[in-house]
């Protein structure tokens, strides 16, 4: 019998996906302690080349093809007022990204990071999840399979992004679905609504979570009823980058409901994930105990496009070159510790 | 009558500092509300451009000639066998940074960063700290001299950096001079000493202050008594780039003594500073509280080399790229906030 559902294919590949190589990861170890410097003294720059040598199966990490992939997506529930901008913002920002303009853009270009823009349908927004599941399991699962071409052009690293009016309002309904409590628990402010959009946002959230109440055990099926195209598609980014042993760097509040999603259907999913900062989005800081992650930034930032993934990137990038390019106390010849 | 003191100059300059540019960072806080991006969505990274700005004095910022400048010293106190390293690494190391082979050269590579390196007479020690002054007032104030030439050669954002094996029990000294308590509240564990180590730093520590009790008043004084060349050359580095508009990166446990001293003088002193990171070694936290300076990262870093204040740099690269080259809602024809 073969399979008639399409969510099966993305059930199979959790069963596919590879591990943490112990041995290239403890050939960076013993690399490291060789460094002319004391043992442990680049702290966190250290356990992230480690990490990226032992995720990509190799002695020495890759730093070479560093991509960040935004996806961008349009809401029907932008209908409830829940932003304070216009759902045109989405498709006006794409060309600010074309044009080299957004904050993205500086961030990529300051550290020599790949930037690739994925845009998802935006003139036909997934429909209100307040009134309807977003999108059908055929229409979820071909974005998800869609998103797994982030990496199809060769990433050593990959961070994510992603650019939606209204996704604040997605993220949210995905986290009270998966860890429940009160909507307006997980509802924050977003591009920065005032009260009464906080309001119509949390009335949103809890109108869709009423609605889809009893569908909600599977997490794939909370992505494709409380979803956006952006969300299926950054965790099939995710996935992807896991079966070809690419350590993923997350990004913010949006970013993280894709990678929670993964996460609910097994913990292990993620393994190969590093928060690259926690937003200003308030429950954010939630979010990421709940998956696990130590987020390395903490500048108080909320504009998603992939922004702090990018920032952690170029720390990484340091980390990286000081792993590969320092000497050894012999090459140098410095004294080791007496 | 003219001054007889060499110190006298030095106090004269804390009169001449000049303030941050108001007209300057309202010009920046201006542009930075009309940037394609939410306001206030980009945290941190926005605060660091308006203050590099109103520093500068300049509506936008300039980061074309950002510099790391390492100064080195040696310091008697080693003899008390206060580091696990001999003092010989003082020099090896500056072998390695002009081979390009230590930290310090891979992160300055990494963001495009000039990176300058101070010897300071490696091979004629400072005098024992527990038997003697360390330096003389014509030396200290020659010193003071010689780090003030730090941004000689130009440079928009100084970012501070230093190597001296024994160090860490210099600055313990300084911090335990300026703000009280014990020794072993000061004291950490600099490169990795071990038990029998610590011990041997906290004595030290303690032989020096009691030797020097009746003179640890002025904090010029505790720089020449308990200090090392580095101390005095950075603590000139910081007030020649106040004195000349440079906004400037701190680094860690080491680089803050420098800095404390001069906020000892005045506490406004620091007011163009920036705390790159806080460090490992243990009392930094502390140092940083009472300098009231917030650290822009926290990676468990201790190995000084301005390797804290250069990863900080990597993201003020980027802070100031977004604020300078991000297009405005204008510009880039996206409707504001409705």
């Amino acid at each position: 019998m073969t399979s008639l559902l399409p969510f099966d294919d993305i059930r199979e590949m959790f069963r596919l996906m590879p591990q943490l190589d112990p041995v290239a990861e403890a050939a960076a170890r013993a690399r490291d302690l060789d460094l002319t410097k004391p043992p442990g003294a680049l702290g966190d720059l250290e356990s992230m080349a480690m990490f990226v040598a032992g995720w990509q199966g190799r002695a020495r990490p890759s730093f070479e093809r560093p991509q960040i992939v935004v996806f961008a997506g349009n809401h029907g529930v932008v209908e409830r007022g829940v932003s304070p901008y216009p759902a045109s913002v989405t498709r006006a920002m794409m060309q600010n990204f074309s044009a080299g303009g957004a904050a993205i853009n500086q961030i990529c270009g300051s550290y020599g990071l790949g930037l690739k823009v994925f845009e998802l349908a935006l003139d036909l927004p997934t429909r209100d999840i307040a009134s309807a599941a977003a999108m059908d399991e055929k229409e979820a699962a071909a974005t998800f399979a869609f998103g797994m071409e982030a990496i199809a052009g060769g990433a050593d690293v990959l961070g994510l992004g992603e650019m939606g009016i209204g996704n604040t309002t997605i993220a949210a309904a995905i986290y009270t679905a998966l860890y429940g409590g009160k909507a307006a628990d997980w509802v924050g402010r977003g591009t920065g609504v005032d009260d009464a959009g906080l309001q119509r946002k949390i009335a949103a959230v809890e109108a869709a979570l009423a609605l889809h109440k009893d569908h909600l055990r599977d997490p794939l099926e909370i992505m494709r009823r409380l979803g956006g195209r952006e969300i299926a598609a950054m965790a099939g980014a995710i996935m992807a980058a896991r079966l070809e042993r690419v350590p993923v760097v997350l990004d913010g509040y949006v970013v993280c409901a894709a990678a929670a999603l993964l996460h609910a259907v097994d913990a292990t999913a993620l393994d190969h994930c590093l928060a690259g900062h926690v937003s200003a989005e308030g429950a954010h800081a939630r979010v990421l105990a709940r998956l696990g992650k130590k987020p390395l930034l903490d500048f108080g930032m909320r504009l998603g496009e992939g922004s702090g993934a990018a920032l952690a990137m170029g720390i990484m990038k340091a980390a990286i070159a000081c792993h590969n390019d320092m000497a050894t106390f012999s090459e140098a010849g410095v004294a080791n510790k007496s």
